[in-house]
Formats: structure tokens, sequence, C-alpha cells
């Protein structure tokens, strides 16, 4: 099995195998759910760093609250239970049986337990008790989670039954403040999935139908795939009093009248990394951004004569040592030395497919002449893929050449997703024309044929309709808008607003 | 309410105050679960990367898998079924539906799935896929996650019906190999929870009947409360071939012949929370060794008069810098100035009672003086309480000053384990006499009424009915074996294996 050319002729297929070969994660016995191997799993721990210092830089503390949610709490909140009532995982008993040897479930409970698909009703139920008066607010709480929900097509990092994810609550004394919050972790968000993980992203708010059940406001970070489909990359939410209400988060307010307290609530997911793999990766498998690489330098030694050994793991293990000294995307280096019983070669290929930013092979000669083999990922089919360099300039230059190579990966995707935002369909007409075509890989440097569209929404709740039909989403109303008149593309009405249109994960 | 005497007079109810003043956890509405508030979180996280480091150190990777087990796989091994069926959350459907206004658990599942209590059977599918030759072993994975047992009697870090813990799963080509990892998770345990925690333990293995459900062998790490009970801290088990063989992880081997893996599993919980508690804190309320403190040093600074408020902020936060600067303990040093709109002397008595090690108040006098009001949390009540220390000095002395706490700390309870271990008791009859008394909280320095017996047991299997009828258990089978002739101290019958008696959480 090769990647190159499956990437064009078929998209997912290619997705598939490039999370396979790169051990990233695979599918388990446990239905919907994926076993997240070391190579992805590193990832979803730099990624949980970054943002969780973000998150304690912004006043943020970290909290854990029980998973499972008694059922009657989420019939205090219609429409948040509308949302999520589908997909929930249901706990009915607390015991199993030997029934005639077979296992039965027994000690059926008295009330069932819903395992979170997210935690704004047990939260509410905490800060109801913890919120009495202005003085305790803000609260600001954070939490790292597992959550489920019930996807009925499953597919690994972009939609599982079980996924790991980050979610913020907030609590607040006035509306303003509340919202300032929602709009602060949003500017958090593409910060963080920009220059970290090297993914554009526009940033708008939702409209009305694509809202988090029970939000007021919805605001989100959206990227552009590689065969120009949306992945919908953070969520964070201005719940206004709903939930305080629902859950009687009350407080005394300054002028000593009682008040519900104005919440929010945002989050990030293990879906990263499949945006991750569907912007960078290649016909060669995993591009992975430095900034969230488990290891971003892989040495390979090349030990021909085993008389030789000692000294190549010595020279690696204080190549190594020098490496983790620099201090460079406010970290050390991490290197990995690969001492597996394996053939150079395959080695090299392994760490291809998974992405390593740079690879480095060391054999006797090479230590003799003072140099390293470095191959730059980025570089691999290039001529200088392969790159003859002093030992003390690699190690003197390594934090300018990974910087180099995370701005290369963001510029890569930025293009990508610059060149395809149509901006010049005017028409209902030149609309359904557009997305009659399917999606498919673009070419770097390219403009594919379906990306996304900026053009004009009226706005009208019928259009729901008219999107379900042509299986087109709203990602998001953009915060720049440009205010012009035009015509709506889907019901041709005159319509002022900008939104982005496009086909999505 | 205060905590003083509480300690001698209801041990288990000042344990709960201490936990509540504290701010490290609370009931919560979901049954039996527990909210961990921020500070008892904050711990969990530095106990956390501290294992994180050594299990990477050791050759272990993170992985995740899935939290949903299919029953069947309970239906594999025996034992293991046996001693978790009693207690484990069912999930038996996948929707709820609202039927008259009322939400109803729907679509049934086909086959139960059972939130982890421990992840054995799930891991070993995954094992026996990735498993073929000698050549893929070992295999050295641990995962952090959250897992349920259906406790009846819930007690806040000690036993509530979700924890947070780390479960490492290993497979090896030898029973050998299997055995000394065994052994080597078990040393890290010893050296994190003895110098980080500073929780003195005891080291050993357990009789057959505490064995873990599955295991060939279980090894552990005990130590002693101020009640003189004991508290199981970690464990460490050799499972032989069993796991091997109900879930076929087999390989092929250097003689090219098919042979099952041996595998090993490990685990340490929040439950490590509760032992801090139960190991250091003391009538003003929670004590935290700096080694797993969120924040070390606590800056409250007093303003008096609004027109200083400029000048101490810019202090204190200059100050903050200077000591995160600093290195101690492998990590920067974590410091908070408290900014709360409360009055500097509430401020104080708040993070004495989380137990902060250092706690430091400066004002405007202090700032002139070029001094520190310094507070160490151990010498709150002594005439040394209260230091006036040359900030330069603080500054450049804080690594010692918080080695020097730490060290304490565990000196204080290793001085109480070591004092209240009996080894003179020798016969059946004053065993007998020993226990007829409850275990009560036991002064520093003093030996208690009730502690651990170290003494002679003959083995017999029937003993388990005798220790069950008595609420006392054997803790450990320690490594330091005497091999001396003597009396089983529940039989009479003449034994030679040392064991340690005491009762437990």
């Amino acid at each position: 099995m090769t990647l190159k050319n499956l990437r064009k002729d078929n998209y997912p297929e290619w997705y598939q195998n490039v999370v396979a070969e790169a051990e990233m994660a695979e599918n388990s016995a446990s239905p919907g759910c994926m076993v997240i191997k070391s190579w992805g799993y590193g990832m979803w721990e730099r990624i949980r760093d970054i943002f969780d210092e973000k998150f304690k830089e912004t006043g943020h503390e970290n909290y854990y609250f029980p998973m499972f949610i008694p059922l009657s709490f989420f019939q205090k909140e219609a429409d948040h239970v509308e949302g999520f009532a589908k997909e929930m995982a249901v706990v009915t008993h607390s015991r199993l049986e030997n029934k005639d040897g077979k296992l039965k479930p027994a000690s059926p409970l008295d009330e069932p337990l819903i395992v979170r698909p997210t935690s704004e009703t047990i939260i509410a139920d905490s800060f109801s008790k913890w919120i009495k008066s202005y003085r305790d607010l803000p609260v600001l709480v954070n939490q790292w989670a597992n959550v489920v929900r019930w996807e009925m097509r499953p597919r690994l990092f972009l939609r599982t039954r079980e996924f790991l994810w980050q979610e913020g609550h907030t609590a607040h004394s006035t509306a303003q403040e509340a919202e300032e919050e929602t709009l602060r972790m949003l500017e958090v968000y593409r910060e963080v999935v920009e220059d970290y993980l090297a993914m554009p992203v526009l940033v708008g708010r939702k409209p009305e139908h694509e809202k988090f059940p029970g939000a007021i406001d919805t605001y989100c970070i959206e990227a552009m795939m590689q065969d120009g489909k949306a992945l919908q990359a953070g969520t964070s939410h201005f719940l206004g009093q709903n939930f305080a209400k629902s859950a009687n988060i009350s407080f005394v307010n300054k002028n000593n009248q009682p008040e519900y307290a104005y919440t929010t609530s945002w989050g990030v997911s293990t879906r990263l990394i499949g945006g991750l793999i569907m912007n960078h990766a290649d016909d060669e498998g995993m591009v992975v951004p430095p900034a969230v690489a488990p290891y971003q330098v892989v040495i390979i030694p090349l030990i021909k004569k085993e008389e030789d050994r000692a000294a190549i793991i010595a020279y690696v293990e204080n190549l190594r040592n020098e490496l983790k000294g620099k201090m460079p995307l406010g970290d050390k280096i991490r290197v990995k030395i690969d001492l597996r019983d394996k053939k150079p070669v395959d080695k090299f290929w392994d760490w291809s497919k998974k992405g390593a930013p740079v690879i480095v092979e060391v054999g006797m000669r090479d230590i003799e002449g003072g140099n390293l083999m470095v191959r730059e990922r980025l570089k691999i089919n290039t001529p200088e893929g392969k790159e003859i360099v002093a030992k003390e300039v690699f190690v003197s230059t390594i934090e300018e050449r990974l910087a180099t190579i995370q701005k290369q990966i963001f510029e890569r995707a930025k293009s990508r997703l610059e060149q395809n935002i149509r901006t010049d369909i005017k028409t209902k007409e030149q609309f359904a024309e557009y997305f009659s075509n399917s999606n498919e890989w673009i070419e770097d440097g390219k403009v594919g044929k379906v990306g996304f569209v900026r053009g004009k929404w009226c706005g009208d709740p019928q259009t729901e309709e008219i999107l379900k039909s042509m299986k087109i989403t709203i990602r998001c109303i953009p915060f720049d808008q440009s205010n012009s008149e035009g015509e709506c593309l889907l019901t041709g009405k005159p319509a002022t607003m900008d939104v982005i249109y496009s086909r999505c994960y």
C-alpha cells in the first residue's frame, strides 16, 4: 500500500492510512471508541500543556467534576437536552451477576446516570453552591476530561464516541464581562491553533441553528482541510443566564439585589489532531509541526561494525544532551534516539511516516568528520533533502531550524486557505454550480474545485432546510463584515450579512 | 468549628473538615463522586507530572484506551470478573427519549458496556494485536485515566465511585523480565511517595487473599496514617500468563516457538491525596509537602494606604519573578500572589488551612526596610513562627528552605511509622489484647494505642476468616524476612513468616 495518489483519489482512505502508518491511533474492540497510541497521545500532551499554560495565565484553575450526571439534571435546560439526548451513554446498573454462566447487569439504579457529553449541568450545580455574592465572582474553571457522544459513524480523532477534551466554565456578575471572557478564550484558541498547531483559522460567530444547545451565542475557529472542507477547531459559548436560571446560580450584586450569574463555556478536543493530519500530512505520511511534535529531533545511529557501537552510542547521547540544553518554543528540545533492533533505513521511513520534523543519521564516518546527516521531513523528496551539517552548527542553529519548519508548515496551510476562499460567487445559481462539484484534495499552492465560499446570507430560518438538502453548512459569520448589499446565495433574496459556506467534517 | 481537639476526639470528622477547609474536594450531586477543587487537583497535577517523568525515564509511553469495556471481555478471566463484578457501572442504553414529559433511557445496546474499573482486559486485547514476535517485546504502556468502582461507603479521595489514576501495563517475553518490571515500578512508587509526597512506606508482597484479581503476585507500598491505620498507597502486579492466555497475547519466541507473553500492571490513584492529608495535616488544617504543593510560596501584600498599592504590587511581582527564576526540586518555584478583596489576616488563615509551605507578608514598612515577614506553615504556632528575613536572603535561600521543610515533614511521619510498629507481640493472646483497642490519633513523637504489628503468620487460608472477624488485615509480607521461629498471631500454630498486621483504610 502506498499513500501516493491515494490523497488525490480517495482522500478519506488516505486519512485512515496516514493515521495507521504514523501509529497515532486505531479502532478498538470497544465499538466506536479509539485507542490513542503514543505518537498521537504525545501530540495531545503537548497541546494540553500549551493550552493549560495559557488558561492559567488568563486566571483559570483546573478542577475535576464527576463524569456521571444524574438524568434529572438534563431535564432542567430544555434546549440543552434536546441537543444531546440522541447520543448519550446511559448507566442503569451498578453490578454484574452470573446467571447460568452468563454475566448480566444487576442492581438497577434509582436514577439513571448520563456519562457527560459536556459538563454545563453538573458544573452549574457546583457553581450554584459556591456563588453567593458578587465578591465570589468571577469563577474561572477549566477541566481536562473524557466525554461521550454516541456517534453513529465514528472516525478516528474526528468523531469517536469517547474523546478527550478540555472544557472551560466560568461565571460572571455582568453580561459584558462574560462576553469578554467568551471572546478572550476564542482568541486563546486562535493563537494556539495558529501559532503552535500551525493551522490557520477563520474566526466568527455561529448562525442561530449551529449554536451550542443552550447558548445565547457560539463563537468558533474554523480551519480548512486539504480537501477544502471545514473543520470546527474550537468553540466558545456565551450562555447568558440560561444555565444560571435552570441551576439557580444567583448572587447578591453590588446594589444588594439578587441576580442570576452570566456564564460561559469553551472547549477544544482530540479532534484537533484530526485537523493536524488533514492540514499538514502529505504523500509520505504525517507531518507534525515542531511545537506539538512528541519528538522534534530523532537520531538514528548507523552501526555498521559491532566494535563501533559503544562510541556511536556515546556520541549520540552526548548530541541529545547538547540539544536538550536548548530551549526553543518555551520548552526543552524533545529528542529521541532510536535504538530499536531494526535496519536504519526502516527506522528512517518509520519516523518519516510519523512526521518527525528532523531526522539525524550518525555513523562512524560522520563522527570522524564532525558531521551529521540531517534530513528535514518537509524536504524529504527534494534535492535539499539530505544535508551534511557540522555538528556544532546543527546544535547551535536547532532553534532557528525548528522555527523555520514551523513557519513553513503554517505558511503552506495559510496559502491553501487564502487561495480557496471564493469571494466572487454572487448569485444563487453560481453558488449551486460551485457546490455541484465534489470535494477533493487541493494541491499545494493551487485553487481546488471546492473550498469555502464567502458570500451573502439573508438569515431566514427556512434556509436551514436548503443547506441540509445541499449538504452545505454555514461555518461562521466572520467578525470582519463588509456590510455591502447583495443576494442571499441560498434564497436569492437581498442580503447584507457575509458568511462562510462550505462542506464540513 | 475548630479543628483543635477534633483530631483526637473524632479522627474521621477531622479528616472531612481538613478537606473542606483546605478546599481540596467536596461531595457532588452525582452520588458517591467528588468534585476535586483546584487546590486538590493542583496536587494531583504535581503527582502526575513527577510520576510521568519517572515512567518515561524507565521506558514507558503514554497511550489512551477506551473507558467502555464490552461485558464479554470480563467473561474471559474468571478471577478478574469475580473481583470486580460487584462494583461495576453498566451502560445499557445510548439515547434518552421524552415520554410524557419524562426522560427515559432508549436504544438498548446489543451488548452492555462496563465503565472500566481497571483496564487489563481491554489493553490485553490491543496487546494481542500488536505482539507477534519476541522482537515486539517488551511493550511498555502507561495510561492516565478515570476509573469507576461502585463503592457503597464513599469517602473523599479514599473511596469514591469515580477516581483518577494511572495504570501501567506491560508485556514481556520472559517471566523473569516481567517480575523485574513489577519490582522496578514498585521501587518507583516507593521513591516518589517517600521523596516527593513525604510519606514513608513499608514495602512487600500481598498475601494470597489480598492479591489483585487475576494476578500471580501483588506487591505494595503501605503507609501509616496518624491514627495508626494503614493505607495502601500503590500496587504492582505480576500477572504471569493469566491475561495473556485469556486474551491470546502470544508471540513467536527466539526458538521460533509460540508462547504466551508475561504481563504486569501497576497503579496509583487520587487516593494518595487522602494519604497526604492523613500523614501530614494537623490541628490547623492541611500541610502540603513543598514538592507537591500547587504553590510553594504565597505572597500576601499588606496594603494599608491606597496610594501605596502600585508600589507594593510592583514589589511583590518582582519578588515572585525572582523566586520563579530558582529551580529547586527539578522545577520552577511555584508562587502565588493573593490579590483577593479580603483582609490580609483572613488570607493568611486561608493559606494556612490549605497548608501552603511558606507564606510571605509584604507591607510598605517591609519594603522600606528591605525585609519580608516569612511564616512557615510547619512552625505556625511556635515562637519561630514569624521570621523577619532580608529579601535577598529569602530569595537566595528559598531552595534550602523548601528542602528543609520537605525533610521535616518526612521525618515527622517516618518517626511515627517507626515508633508504632510493634515487634514485641509474640502470642495470639497478646495480639488479641493489642487490637482490642480502637485506633485513635497518635501524637507526634509518641507511641499510640494501636499501630502496626510485625509478627508471625502461619499462612493458613482459614486465617482469612479470623482476620475478617477481628477487622484486621495483613498489609504485606515484608521483603526483609527474619526467618526466625515463632507462633502465628492468629492461630497460635508454629510459623516463620513475618507479616505486617493492622487496621486499614
